[in-house]
């Protein structure tokens, strides 16, 4: 069947071949085709669409593929082709025939057939079964095949077990199925039964993952899907099944996103190909399939948080709100103009390399029981090592990127354990320790991210951190809607909260551009607060409108609501606990540091006084520019 | 009651004041009072999540409302008051207390009291009326009233009818109702009946507008509503009988949009009011109301189109491609270095004024019966004249801005009339008349349009020029998602078709930005392009691909295939007949001509085939610049 294949690779159980559909990128065919290479795909869907907006032929982009290593594994889609009268059918069999040439010429052996929309389709089993079978005949007749897909707004057809039902009566060897995840878990389809449909019956097999929504089922595919590890879906609950029922096939990404549509396509390819990795790793960590299981780095908190502060020299400003902080300068860095600052738990390295540029976030140490495994696991994950410049006798710490260009890297603190110390690569400094303020230890990292990263972002901290989402939302910011992510580990040491400015702002929009913080925990932040405020550190003002709105919500004592004022917290309140904050001003241009402190199970970032927040730091830079 | 107003202005029934919910606009409070004293507003619904992020006190916000004569007419909102338990609304009242102090800094009499939401909430007819009454005779005493209104997602009370009925049963002369054009319209409710409710008991309205989406009404509420006009409600039918009913109040809009929420506050502050002024206008046409009728004005097709091909002197690329088309230079300008061509009722100006810049289309000369009627409503409507230098004998044309930069000019082509000819400006050439290529005339003019400036593009097309909505829609071009809309007047004699590019693109987006096109009528759209083609115009190559997948759809004959890819003809066929199209190569950056057949009563705008043709024109740019 499958001899008109485009290359010569045979899909063997062990490494299916991955695969993305073109509708996935941004761009034309061409660029799609070669993003797609780029990013090591072995194969690619093509979606209509783009083959007819395309000047190179059927054939000649065979050969395209073939020469980027790509095999055409799916073209899709036909529709609206079963279930009519007869006259209508023999007009959709020759919409068929032409398909078939394009094929032909593609080198691919599979189309997509959708179950039908159209109005004149009749809920008639025999008619959608026979006139399957003639399709499939006529497929066969060319050495094609068949795979029928339940679209979720099908006619008649809609389920993935009516689609069996479908494929089962007609009962042709040309004729499959082809399950969508999306289709199945949008419906909320239970996916287990899948298990028993023969592995051979299913052709072809599609994966996407989707944010929860409140749509209709047809917008929300067209324009809200995403990779899986990216939205709301179990996909390995979803993929077990179909590889226990002994599918071989490709995994195939199909995913219609407005985003990734606009985006540059190299990147989102690659972010793809990490999405369907992470995946048959997790459904290889659930008994199916054949992936060989890595274990995803055990993470225990953040080692450090490397704080840029260009040109700063070695009292530049960060130092001076830290040493206010209560901090104590522990050790600086044997080769680098870079310093390391503790308080408890909290460790803050600020580098004072470069000339210019704004304070930033510049990198995230994370705690990894073995960081070498865990930078394997990355770069298998397509995250591979930066270059990175280690002087001699410095440990050699493996940095990845985040997708908005915050490093990562994987370290220990304790000093006996497989690989170095990363804190080997600073001189004590014997500077007294400070009494401190209360600081703990870090609470979270908040991060903004670049509109077109956000997705990858999360997928980026879910697989190669292997932290999970914990918050997912939006706010109505003063200068446009924010959409908030956090993920963390279970036991909730390492949080990072990623924001993003939903439609991007044009000359108008005077706020603070793409804030960074971290957020410093601590057991009584009015404490902190007051300490770090005596000891010079300028805290942000909030207003006293959000102090007496807050009085009348909560009816918090006269002395707490006090000394609120005057230390500028904001206290959200849920049913899990409470969260206060108090945030610096700014330090540089978008940087700034808050002192958090929970209660109960609080699991929030902070995101409904967000918008506070931001309008008081706009507020405040504003003031600094006219004073 | 409403001696608490904060300006002496009084609101009489001729002249309604208008007003402006803050969350319609980006900024901190202090940026949104600014934007709708700016754009003329009498006054303003202050959102407290607004006051609450503002660091003025309500003290403070409201002399700064009266500085720039900006009335409070309303503080918004109070939620889940009501319909709870005894403990619970004590609590509830002490939040009420908090607002009326605010309110009393602010100088607002009225508060905006939602159904409630909450869980805890019974539907107890008798407890809310009771409850009501309570918080009623509570803001009596401090000589303020309470505006209830049904939230279309209320728990309980969602439709205005329970709410007016809440209202009659709680019997105080504090409270009335608040009435929402969205909450009324997006439940599909019949607004017919509001006009026997007792005017004096209606003590707020809100309009909205909104496009038809399937989404959750909450969603749909909170992120894509619009300034009437811009959307698919029946305004006038809503705002007619809430004024019949003898509502003498503020016409005020609440429309939460995300793109508003993110755009140059004063540009959608003076969009805002227009929609206001075009509303009170079209409502007081059906008889409602007594706003001055200004009759819209009678446009009756294109006058001319002009393009600007800047230094492209006498003999620039336009004027050949234009004389390869068949067309007649009939007349020089005067003063200026403007060409007028013609064909048939196509009137084409080419502008080579400028050193640099690239070809666009300039300005749209609309034909009306009385131009300078037709300007001083416009400038009523907040689309002033521009400036213009008009020479000695000139005709003194009107000249408006639409959103995206285009002039508009109303204009007339009859030399008797009110008013000069605008074609009395040209110095005929006595150029010898062409055999022309069968151009009749202009069938629509494509402009895309800024990012911000869709939704206002409509508004304006529909109130200054008198057009309506004819066809609104989406498509996936190459590059990202594409929003059409098209506005025409009923006899379709002047069609325009905005297009917006939904996300904005970032550094990856090689395609052709913001293409603009002229599109020429013709009958027999073959005999056009193979004459324009035969002398030298450049036409648009069309793949392969798409005319194979076309012959397998439509089934035309085989000469006409032949037809269709010699001359890169695009087909699109609905139910109501055809649109054919050719498209010239860009003429410059981002400017082409389209030749265009209709048969039947095709109301399309190419925009099934417009991803193909944006595919092709990106190839056609990118060979030319790697010949």
């Amino acid at each position: 069947m499958r001899t008109t294949r485009g290359t010569a690779q045979a899909v063997s159980p062990e490494s299916p071949h991955l695969s993305l559909a073109t509708v996935c990128l941004s761009g034309t065919l061409e660029d799609k085709l070669h993003a797609a290479a780029v990013a090591g795909f072995d194969g690619v869907e093509v979606f209509a669409p783009d083959l007819i907006a395309e000047a190179l032929s059927p054939d000649e982009i065979g050969h395209r593929c073939r020469d980027l290593g790509l095999s055409v594994e799916l073209y899709q889609p036909l529709r609206d082709i079963d279930s009519t009268d007869p006259d209508r059918f023999a007009a959709n069999l020759r919409r068929a025939d032409a398909t078939f040439d394009v094929m032909s010429g593609l080198g691919a052996d599979t189309v997509l057939v959708c179950s039908s929309v159209s109005p004149d389709t009749v809920p008639d089993r025999d008619r959608l079964a026979g006139q399957l079978h003639t399709l499939a005949e006529r497929a066969h007749a060319r050495g094609m095949r068949i795979a029928y897909e339940a679209l979720a707004w099908g006619r008649h057809v809609h389920t993935w077990d009516a689609s069996w039902e479908a494929v089962r009566v007609a009962d042709h060897p040309a004729l499959g199925m082809c399950l969508d995840s999306f289709h199945v878990l949008a419906r909320g389809s239970d996916p287990a039964p899948i298990a028993d449909v023969p592995g051979e019956k299913i052709f072809f097999l599609q994966l996407a993952d989707a944010r929860e929504v409140s749509m209709d089922v047809l917008s929300w595919s067209r324009h809200h899907r995403l990779f899986p590890g990216q939205g709301a879906f179990d996909l390995p609950g979803f993929l077990g099944p179909v590889l226990d029922a002994g599918y071989s096939g490709p995994l195939s990404l199909e995913v219609f996103n407005d985003v990734f549509r606009q985006s540059d396509p190299v990147r989102t390819a690659v972010d793809a190909r990490r999405s369907l990795l992470a995946l048959a790793e997790a459904t290889a960590q659930r008994g199916s399939g054949a992936d060989p299981v890595a274990t995803p780095p055990a993470i225990s908190g953040p080692a450090f948080v490397e704080l840029r502060d260009p040109g700063a020299g070695p009292h530049g400003e960060l130092g001076g709100v830290l040493h206010a902080l209560g901090f104590t300068r522990t050790g600086v860095h044997r080769t680098k103009p870079v310093e390391r600052w503790e308080q408890g738990d909290a460790r803050l390295l600020v580098n004072a390399a470069g000339e210019d540029g704004s304070s930033a976030i510049a990198a995230i140490g994370v705690e990894s029981a073995d960081p070498r495994a865990a930078a394997r696991r990355s770069e298998r994950l397509c995250a591979p090592p930066l270059p990175r410049r280690t002087g001699p006798g410095e440990a050699d710490l493996t940095e990845v990127a985040a997708p908005d260009g915050t490093s990562v890297l994987f370290c220990r603190s304790a000093p006996d354990g497989p690989g170095p110390a990363w804190s080997q690569d600073f001189v004590p400094t014997g500077d007294p320790v400070a009494a401190g303020t209360g600081v703990a230890g870090i609470d979270h990292i908040g991060l903004t991210q670049p509109y077109d990263a956000f997705d990858e972002a999360v997928l980026f901290h879910r697989a190669v951190l292997g932290l999970d989402t914990v918050a997912d939302g939006e706010f109505a910011a003063p200068f446009g809607l924010v959409r908030s992510r956090a993920l963390a580990d279970d036991a909730r040491r390492t949080r990072i909260a990623l924001t993003v400015s939903l439609l991007r702002r044009g000359s108008w929009g005077p706020a603070v551009t793409d804030p960074q913080y971290v957020a410093l925990a601590t057991d009584d932040v009015l404490a902190t607060a007051s300490a770090a405020r005596a000891a010079g550190v300028r805290l942000l003002d909030v207003p006293s409108n959000y102090h007496d709105d807050l009085a009348a919500r909560l009816d918090l004592p006269a002395d707490r609501m006090a000394a609120y004022r005057e230390l500028g917290v904001l206290h959200e309140r849920d049913a899990d606990g409470d969260l206060l904050q108090v945030c610096t001003e700014l330090l540089g241009g978008r940087l700034f540091l808050a002192l958090v402190q929970r209660t109960g199970r609080h699991d929030g970032h902070g995101w409904a006084d967000a918008p506070v927040r931001m309008a008081a730091h706009r507020r405040s830079r504003r003031n600094a520019t006219t004073a």
